[in-house]
């Protein structure tokens, strides 16, 4: 698969966590020649916290990691992946597959299972081979390393046409506080269901009931805002861990919160630039709006209208439809009140087309490989930004493929 | 544009609706060397009854429909429908159009403003050159003949690749009954946003207030239940006249309601198999659901995702969509308690693949035109019935095509 016309240049350098070790192995449970287990060790001491996908069929793995949430830090903990099966609506095997990984993964750790966070993203309805995970655990513990960040980021992809990473460093009270993660995804991944999953690791101190609240919090501002075809994957995983090793308290710490938002934008925003067939990315903000939830609706109406999507692949300033997807979302809109803009460019306004707007003007904005599409309700102070990509012929051809 | 590979042998016969006469013009609106105009004369004491989009950016022709609903029916009335331009987005000017349009066609036919229906259908955001409509109208009304039906379903197609039309008779009290219905619609049409338009003719006799239930009821059995691309028109438009004329009152009448909606799901076939880009017809059933409603959200979860669309055009019996699907829906389930089936092939149940299931089995079966997706929830007696089709490179290339 050749790499997006959208990624970033190169992978970041991504700066050691204090407390947090990794591995990454091929374990061979599906592809060949390449990683295909992560394996990420942290320190006793360390918080961790977890946002999920709200899908009714979701894995076996995602129903455990939830169960886990909130348990005892004083222990040491460990997050375990692997790519190319998703080990989901495998039934009762699928349970007994990550009770096998966790209790392998504590044994050799020396930590309780209830410590042992799994994920999985492949191929879904097969039997995961969890054998050939449990053989290499020991080698992954003899393996783990500070640095083996970018492994761990490589040995999670699927279809991913490249390894996504961001970092921040904070400097709170006179001390640098680090922050990393990693990500996979590229919409729901051909040639089978798949998944977003994304890990972050700090060297921060903070509990872990206010962990949880900022991770949720953050990710309603920033992986909840990105969509690709709008179907949503039965495995989708966020975690953060907070080691604790640098000994900075971050409570209630308004620089190290921006920070894991930049963080979590930068990821988020490499999924869409990662998304099937995109060639565009495009961010739409929505002012104006009845309330915040009823301008998120609208963005996600228009991000996800598939309209919308193949009038940007064809480079065609068509707000027409835009104007269709605000219609269509549900929301309180009023015609007439109406303002589109492309960029700096004002298309719509008053129930029209606007005077100034000329069909050239917005053809040649739409060339951009970033875009901008701004609405105003006129109607009330709610805003949203999302983000997505558009929907080309790439996307077809990947989705529609025979699964072989 | 070549036509369908799933559209019907031949237009059907449609029968004499007594009561209602019919001419189609070319106008020029947009269109060259083609009919754009098409007008439907009824006689006094015709019953009018309307189901209109809800989009809240709808056109000026919807609002001005909407508000003439129900009124006095002891004159005549009309219906008169343009393509080329959907006089969506128009502002102030919209509404003029529409006054006067309606004002022409009202003089002309010497009936209240108040009885004459208007639609538009075309490209967006530009100003209805009326003068061009109504400059037409004398030679309309001159021209209008019993037989015009099929020229009228003619007259109103944008991108559609063949005129839709259905009939049924049913004999009621010894006498026929006649049901003879048009459309147009193939999604949200390109290069624009377009529309779905119906008018439905019959000569039965019935009341506003019951010609409008049974309408608006059948229509969540019916339109309501299509899907090509999730997307929403600004002018989407069902209306249903009843002329009276056979001198059968078809009150609470069984007979005449069955067949009315077999000339609905007749025609909103028609509109999926005209689907841009469309391959595939695919009806999809959910039963076992805990509510009808929650069923019909898991069905259209199902028919509008563009993944479980593009595997149906790659020929890919790719259940694991299917089981995504319901996940992201929202609605309840329990992965372990669905069962799958396409056609007759059980594919998966108590959360996992049939045992008796092969891959060669269901990629055989994917293989036909005209599809059957089947889910069991398990969890309670809901069920619902959609329809949709693939979605093909055809659908990019008809969408993505710079607008000219």
């Amino acid at each position: 698969m050749e790499k997006s016309p959208l990624a970033p240049d190169h992978f970041p350098d991504l700066p050691v966590i204090d407390g947090v070790t990794f591995a990454a192995i091929a374990a061979g449970v599906k592809y060949k020649d390449r990683t295909d287990v992560m394996l990420a060790v942290m320190a006793p001491g360390t918080q961790i916290a977890g946002v999920f996908t709200k899908s009714s069929t979701r894995s076996a793995n995602v129903l455990d990691c939830q169960a886990k949430l909130g348990g005892a830090s004083d222990a040491g903990a460990a997050i375990i992946v692997n790519s190319g099966n998703s080990n989901a609506f495998t039934g009762k095997a699928g349970e007994g597959s990550v009770a096998a990984v966790c209790e392998a993964t504590a044994d050799a750790l020396g930590i309780p299972t209830e410590r042992v966070f799994t994920a999985a993203t492949g191929v879904i309805g097969e039997r995961l081979p969890h054998d050939k995970i449990t053989a290499k655990i020991d080698e992954l513990v003899v393996a783990q390393n500070a640095g083996g960040l970018e492994a761990a980021a490589n040995a999670i992809m699927t279809t991913d046409t490249f390894a996504k990473g961001a970092t921040k460093t904070v400097e709170i009270d006179g001390k640098p506080v680090k922050i990393a993660g990693i990500a996979k995804g590229s919409g729901m991944i051909a040639p089978d269901m798949a998944t977003m999953l994304v890990y972050i690791f700090t060297d921060a101190k903070l509990g872990q009931d206010e962990l949880q609240a900022t991770l949720g919090s953050l990710c309603d501002e920033t992986f909840n805002c990105i969509t690709v075809d709008s179907d949503t994957s039965t495995s989708d995983s966020l975690m953060l861990a907070a080691t604790g090793v640098s000994g900075v308290d971050v409570s209630g710490n308004a620089s190290f919160t921006n920070a894991l938002k930049d963080v979590m934008l930068d990821l988020s925003h490499q999924v869409v630039r990662d998304g099937e067939g995109a060639t565009k990315f495009v961010e739409v903000t929505v002012t104006g709006g009845a309330t915040d939830a009823s301008a998120k609706t609208i963005g996600l109406a228009i991000a996800n209208s598939p309209l919308v999507k193949t009038a940007i692949a064809g480079e065609d300033p068509n707000w027409g439809r835009i104007v269709m997807a605000i219609g269509k979302s549900g929301e309180p809109a009023d015609r007439d009140k109406i303002s589109i803009h492309f960029g700096d460019i004002l298309v719509a306004e008053e129930g029209w087309v606007a005077d100034s707007y000329t069909e050239d003007a917005g053809a040649s904005y739409m060339k951009a490989q970033d875009l901008k599409i701004s609405v105003d309700l006129g109607i009330g102070t709610g805003t949203s930004t999302v983000w997505t990509c558009d929907l080309t012929h790439g996307y077809i051809t990947i989705n529609a493929d025979y699964r072989s």
